[in-house]
């Protein structure tokens, strides 16, 4: 049963982007990384032949947000659902996987989201600043690659649904554990106004196939949620890369 | 007197790029290219090791222009006058170097005119197709970096200011010949309504550093001028390039 709703190749973190020869992740999960010392960030391009992106990218992703370009396009809906889900331990991160039924789309094209995980502090910057935690709902198109919705995590009020998943993290890496059914609107802001632009994995492969769709409204989290999550991963942000000329566009349904 | 007039870097077709030093292309007139055979396009990124981003670049110019994005910013203003000009067939083109006092201004920085050059057929493409000619307004900023403005050459009626240019091309390639005093906006059409992406340089060493505005507005030059230029230069055009997710932001000031 477990089988069915969760595909082997989305369960333990792993992406398999099976439109994307060239970008397969297969094997990748074996060869050891971190966010600091030996295997950091840092050295991540050498630790692995199917790393070298992490290195030689130039569309690399988390990256700085400021002097975003207001343009048209850039249309977004989201179509989440209520479905079962179950937490997982990667070893890298605290991590939800979805069953099928939630969707977004983005300029006319359509991707299923698969997952979504948690960083701290938050990965994308804005005008230079981390924001104490983000999430990445990771959502995939027929043809491989990836849109990802970024929400930033600002400490306030308690969240209801975050507890919810706190609470269900397993005490072992690598063994998912069920969530029951789980609405992932619970953790979207009321506005879609967001920043745009062409990257990455933000881990290992570092592959270059992720449309980034960071949202400007936030949710909050408790200062005491922020200190749980911060037990098991004190720091799981990759450093901000370079922009490389790359346009980050803004969009606004604001008049 | 002439070498007041053009400073010995920018005679000859080379640029050179002062403010970036891991792009400087001293020495790369040395190494023989074309654009077919042994020495063509897709061989000039083997050519020499300073020609390595023509095939190992992200941002290559040309490219196909479609499905641009309509977008804020690309504020572009063209100041260019009347100055001493001479007009040089540098063995890839006809160019003509332009003395100091021209200049354009996009997204608030100033880029000083060096030269223009012409290719056949055009290098841009627009939604598949190609234009009979292209001209390139080549700029540089102090800190080196390049804004090319490009206007499409279609076949109409006659033009004055190309009839004046091919008559003083000189026999010889690598010398240059005086143009007398030139008005470059002779060849600029009305509106600056444009396509704007970052790209490279569509000739050795395809450094990726130039801001490219391509014009949506043309000129017209008559079929014999077009033949003129063919009987020199038959074909001068490096084929389009990998869009890689660039966003190409499209601007005008229509209402």
């Amino acid at each position: 049963m477990k089988k069915r709703l969760f595909p082997a190749a989305l369960s333990g973190g792993v992406i398999l982007l099976a439109g994307i020869g060239a970008l397969s992740v297969q094997g990748a999960e074996e060869v050891s990384w971190s966010y600091e010392g030996a295997t950091g960030p840092g050295q991540w391009g050498g630790l692995a032949a199917s790393f070298a992106a992490c290195a030689d990218g130039g569309q690399q992703s988390p990256i700085n947000l400021a002097r975003t370009i207001p343009a048209q396009g850039g249309t977004l809906a989201v179509d989440w659902q209520s479905t079962g889900a179950e937490v997982v331990d990667n070893g890298h991160t605290i991590q939800v996987n979805m069953a099928p039924g939630s969707s977004m789309r983005l300029e006319g094209r359509d991707f299923s989201l698969l997952q979504f995980h948690f960083h701290l502090p938050s990965e994308h910057t804005v005008d230079g600043r981390s924001i104490p935690m983000e999430v990445h709902f990771v959502h995939q198109a027929t043809e491989g690659d990836l849109a990802v919705i970024g929400v930033f995590m600002e400490a306030g009020a308690g969240h209801a649904a975050i507890d919810e998943i706190w609470n269900a993290i397993p005490d072992a890496v690598g063994e998912p554990a069920s969530l029951g059914s789980f609405d992932p609107n619970s953790l979207l802001p009321d506005g879609l106004d967001h920043s745009r632009y062409a990257g990455s994995l933000t881990t290992p492969p570092c592959s270059e196939v992720v449309s980034w769709v960071v949202l400007d409204e936030t949710i909050a989290v408790s200062q005491a949620q922020v200190d749980a999550f911060a037990d098991l991963y004190p720091m799981n942000a990759r450093p901000v890369q370079e922009l490389n000329r790359r346009f980050v566009l803004s969009r606004s349904d604001a008049p």
